[in-house]
């Protein structure tokens, strides 16, 4: 038995290099970037009008009430103008390019225009007001994103603003999600009353899914010699097995010895955790072949996922996961020597991330989960933990 | 001009009824619910084996070293055995069904197991312990999930384990996205110096497509004549539009008037912020057509969608979006009468939200976009904002 800590870092250490693959930017969110992106182009690439309204030259302004007569209009998406008469101005539209021999754009809402005539409103123009001017966001060549960010739409912006259709992000691996247990069916069979249905495949699709990550799903029976033949064609296709269930100490928990028959080596059995103690971990000698087998209860299953596996292949990816932590809104009390994650509804009230906890007592209780937002974890060295206290959360939800 | 309080109560009352449609559940996570789930049996559907072990009668533990003659193994998937002698056990397999006459479960942990016989390690036996009791979680008939719950995977689960492969969600809008400006270009051109290209249709694109909600796109050039034309063969068709651009005071910004001469009546023009203050917002007088004009600079196009329009959705689906809040980790000085929306990086630390403040003075400078998290939004009322204080989160990135 390992500790989370070590389950964790062991988890962690495991980490093959990943493929890459091209995806067109508007499904990309969630994605990692396996490029880094370059300015292809100063941003903004001119003196940009940030506000409609006229451009002068800010040295020929003296007083309020001083007027400017127009020469012309610079329209958002035409060559620059250039201003003949330092005297005059040019009206300007938001977006357009600065004209020539201008350096201050002032406001309609500071003018009064008249028979092709601005009047100025306000006492003081500077040079440079509501100019965006030319590379103050980004200079050409300049890293705009690195290999290894997390796409959200903001980086779509960027992509997209550097003309990038589609971008190359990391490619997960192949996946097989593997459920086993003679109890199971499938989910739509109506099971008899000493069956449930199998429900860990979907969930955990659903939450690879989410992140694009996809997968194929199997069922092994409690056979040991199908177990085997079963589970060495799937590693024959598949870099990463996710199984649930057949790992506790069951007398029809064959996998652990299958999976070590099938050059799968142990890294680790059993984690001192609640719910999830009987986690199994291992890999082949090359490390090419990863496999999480996690207890078939849901709430262990789920944890597991979203403690172990979400970070590790983030972190395949190089993105290091966020630690974040929440506080106990009341008084819990966990004696087993164990690390606890205690099932909690999150709230954020006045800047402070409040974990409430919300019953869920055995680790088979999933219909729980449906009123949690995450697994706040209690470490194993303390059995008293008090409202206000700060833990680590796993969160399954998003807190916005 | 209205308040960013009048402008989003404005917003969030123009809501429609939404049409539903069916979704596989693995892929239905961020959707949300448009019927009520109920449990199709009692979770767990039978007094269920939390631990693999032994099954005895409690009453029959006298003492610790007491051995139970083992009858028969009960495995998962099986239908429950019948204990015949009390004072034997049988042993249990997690996930099982507790055999008949028995009522407590002994862990192999506190068990010697040798010649068939279980001797027992532990001073004390409780009836019902190690067991998960039928319908603890649920009863049958009970409702597991309310229509209007947003999906997690944590609601797959439950969805999977009641047997439903797909389920009713409610549908998106057919929508349009629509930029305008005739200095934007192809994200695939090369842009002449005075042009640059439309990245707010991918930005918003992507940002929805994130949440299942599929979009056209369009470009409107600046001609009042096409603009109209354009908006009226699009008006046909879709029933949320999301312009972005040609909103302002400038002499090429048809939009609005084109709207209006089209039956969409203005429900507000300019909002008191920064940025994305032209905010343009009008329905038909039924409401089935909707209206949301952007700005055409990214950030507030940004901002305007995650303040205004993802809660508007969100609002139709009858989800009400949550109030959150973090705090201002430096003093920020904002003196014009507006809301102010701060971009914004965040850290969660001890179980506080801070918001750090990030540059980005220009509503067009969203480069700094990929440093930051989201908005804070700086109430109208005050220019000066204290580290410490907290105010309201927008935020567009996952903070887990």
């Amino acid at each position: 038995m390992v500790t989370v800590q070590e389950a964790f870092r062991i988890v962690q250490s495991v980490t093959g290099k990943p493929g890459v693959e091209e995806v067109d930017i508007v499904t990309s969110t969630g994605r990692v970037l396996a490029e880094s992106i370059y300015a292809d182009r100063d941003f903004p690439p001119f003196n940009r009008v940030a506000m409609d309204g006229i451009a002068v030259q800010a040295d020929k302004f003296k007083t309020r009430g001083q007027v400017f007569p127009i020469e012309d209009i610079q329209a958002a998406g035409s060559p620059p103008l250039i201003l003949k008469d330092q005297n005059n101005c040019i009206e300007v539209m938001t977006g357009s390019v600065l004209p020539k021999n201008t350096n201050a754009v002032i406001r309609y809402e500071d003018l009064e225009i008249k028979d092709g005539k601005a009047k100025i409103l306000v006492e003081k123009i500077e040079r440079g007001m509501n100019i965006h001017p030319q590379s103050q966001d980004a200079k050409q060549g300049e890293v705009l994103l690195m290999a290894g960010k997390k796409i959200s739409a903001a980086e779509v912006a960027l992509l997209a603003s550097i003309g990038k259709k589609s971008v190359y992000v990391f490619a997960f691996p192949r996946t097989a999600v593997v459920s086993s247990g003679d109890e199971l069916v499938e989910i739509d069979e109506v099971p008899e009353l000493h069956q449930i249905r199998k429900s860990n495949s979907y969930t955990l699709q659903a939450a690879m899914k989410e992140m694009g990550w996809k997968s194929e799903s199997f069922h092994l029976t409690d056979d040991k010699e199908l177990v085997k033949k079963n589970l060495r064609t799937i590693l024959e296709i598949d870099d990463v097995l996710i199984l649930s269930g057949g790992v506790s100490k069951g007398k029809f928990d064959f996998i652990p010895e299958a999976l070590e028959e099938l050059g799968i080596k142990k890294l680790f059995h059993q984690v001192s955790q609640r719910p999830g103690k009987p986690f199994w971990f291992g890999a082949s000698a090359d490390k090419t072949k990863i496999v999480f087998a996690l207890p078939g209860n849901p709430v262990s299953t789920f944890l597991c996922f979203h403690k172990y596996i979400k970070p590790w292949i983030m972190n395949c990816f190089g993105v290091s996961s966020k630690h974040i932590t929440a506080r106990l809104a009341a008084d819990v009390i966990f004696a087993p020597p164990l690390t606890y994650f205690l099932q909690v509804r999150t709230e954020l009230k006045d800047g402070m991330l409040l974990a409430h906890p919300k019953g869920g007592g055995g680790s088979g209780d999933f219909a729980n989960l449906k009123d949690v937002d995450g697994f706040l974890e209690l470490p194993l060295e303390k059995s008293a933990f008090n409202a206000g206290e700060a833990y680590p959360l796993i969160s399954f939800r998003s807190i916005v």
